[in-house]
């Protein structure tokens, strides 16, 4: 007999859902018993965990007899059924963006704000994938010499936006490619009306979320509200969104104003002693961050530490990170782990699955 | 008999020598002969202009007899050739970065500072490619109410590093396209070293440039020094420079910090009053700056103009065009038309080209 946890996963079937339970997995988490759940469409398939292949239940009005419910569902069923999941005594991590910056939520980077688990009442909301990404990298350069202000351009793979939007990427890509004169730019425009999207993100850049009142994406305004949250309230943020063509792996421009003037030598020791975070930092070698090098990898990757010569103290760095690994379904499992370890997951005695 | 300039151009087989070809043509420029040259390895070639094919010959050291010669082979036929073209009476633009920070070359983009032409000595430089749109968004903002300090991040299309790597991107979103399992992240990693290249860019996001000493890519020095010469040596511009998978058509992201406030809808008067500029700006009705837009076309688009609540008087703003055209060729023969309408431009009495 070991310590298992009773895990349920809902939005069991999306890219992040998936990501999940392969995770739970890959990071040997006690589970005793795991159940996974979608919305009907895909009810019924099958999800490899370790030997087993786990049917996937209809989410419905779900009644959670779990210890950890993990919400990868998205805004609706975080909604509805979170607090429902702690009043019958399990945890829930929840990846939608519902709970975020409500104060009773804890909103949490273990290796950040870890200390803020202490306070959770059973719904702890996990960050936006790029403000992951951006407190691992921003939060030693604060404790070191403080961050006054953050300018940050990003490059978002699509994968950040579901498993439909990769496919709609491959599939604008491969239209695009059957044109033997791709090379010629005025084409470009001909084909992109053939593959079928007004604005394809195939071959170009663009914003690719919904509007907030004021002008900016749903997404610059989440990446603002919860770096403050995270980090500091006083760190002045300020964020552009595009997405990219890139199918996983999120890419960050950063430029900053410190407080106190921070090298770019001392900036690499400060985050390579960082944990989560590994420097890739040799551009004549041909190192430095990519997505395709975060791609399937757990670490937050910094790169191309410069001077930012427009400030009196500045810092200029690129950031890369698996928008689905560290910015979604790992940071939800390493909260798991550190309330597993601290004792807060409520983990009875039964035996783990085999 | 009409005025017609007799025309060489350096590099005409590249990408942007091509597209020089094809704008004369296309504005009815008064060609009264075109010569065409180019290394070994392309003499020989035949390139339409109107009605006929021109074959291109070797630059070697050609002696131009022509009142207009136009650069785009690179450095070194520009440092050999350039003032001994101005020599023979005829006058240079470079696109080269060769002479672009010399002091007694012109850097220019007539929108934003044509009277520098005035005081040309017989080669005048054409700038980068996103200091060309970066100049056209910034100079009627400066103009207006003063820029103090612009941060910039760039999304460059691979066609500003030549047809090979425009040929590399197709053939590397191919090699990927062809694996079954292109969604999961863990492959890209695989299909990149099958690809070929050892850090792609397809479907990744990467700096793709050589190195100065203090770490700088060329490219962000050639911008800020650029920008500096044309628009102020005051404002304080810093750029993170970026190559994305896409074909033609260069993407910025500004951060600014005015002297003076201006808020979007006067910013988005300012601009739209800019000879050059349009602006693309009705983002919930899916209307905004994107490369594929600027693909093939004139303008420099600006949009997603929005506050930037990081600065007592900011602004954002997203800035796309054509890098082959006004990043390069249309900029170009913009400066040969101006010369000629000032009649700085030597051409003599003649039979144009039919």
């Amino acid at each position: 007999m070991s310590v298992g946890v009773r895990v349920a996963v809902v939005g069991a079937s999306g890219v992040v859902g998936r990501m999940m339970v392969r995770i739970l997995e890959e990071r040997h988490f006690p589970v005793a018993d795991l159940k996974l759940y979608a919305t009907a469409r895909s009810a019924g398939t099958a999800i490899p965990f370790k030997d087993a292949q786990v049917i996937v239940e209809e989410t419905g009005e779900a009644v959670f007899d779990a210890d950890l419910v993990l919400f990868a569902g998205g805004d609706d069923a975080s909604r509805r059924l979170a607090w429902g999941a702690a009043e019958r005594g399990g945890v829930a991590i929840d990846n939608s963006s519902t709970w975020r910056l409500d104060p009773r939520v804890p909103l949490v980077v273990p290796e950040v704000n870890g200390a803020a688990l202490q306070r959770h009442q059973g719904v702890i909301a996990n960050p936006n994938c790029c403000a992951v990404a951006l407190v691992m990298a921003l939060k030693p350069l604060h404790d070191a010499v403080g961050i006054r202000r953050c300018h940050v351009a990003t490059y978002q793979s699509v994968s950040g936006g579901g498993l439909d939007n990769m496919r709609a990427l491959l599939a604008q890509s491969r239209s695009l490619l059957e044109v033997p004169d791709a090379l010629e730019g005025g084409d470009l425009q001909r084909i992109a009306g053939a593959a079928g999207a007004e604005v394809p993100v195939a071959f170009n850049v663009r914003p690719q979320w919904r509007w907030e009142a004021n002008g900016d994406t749903e997404e610059e305004a989440k990446i603002e509200a919860e770096t403050r949250k995270m980090l500091d309230a006083d760190v002045r943020v300020t964020v552009t969104t595009m997405r990219v063509p890139v199918l996983v792996g999120h890419t960050l421009a950063l430029h900053l104003e410190l407080e106190r003037p921070l090298d770019p030598p001392a900036a690499r020791s400060v985050l390579g002693a960082a944990p989560g975070v590994e420097v890739v930092d040799d551009p004549a070698g041909g190192r430095f961050p990519t997505p395709l090098l975060a791609a399937g990898r757990d670490p937050v990757y910094v790169g191309l530490i410069r001077p930012d010569r427009a400030e009196a103290h500045g810092l200029r760095l690129v950031v890369c990170s698996d928008n689905l690994r560290k910015g979604a379904a790992l940071n939800a499992v390493q909260i798991a782990e550190h309330l597993l370890a601290a004792g807060r997951l409520s983990a009875r005695t039964r035996a783990a699955m085999p």
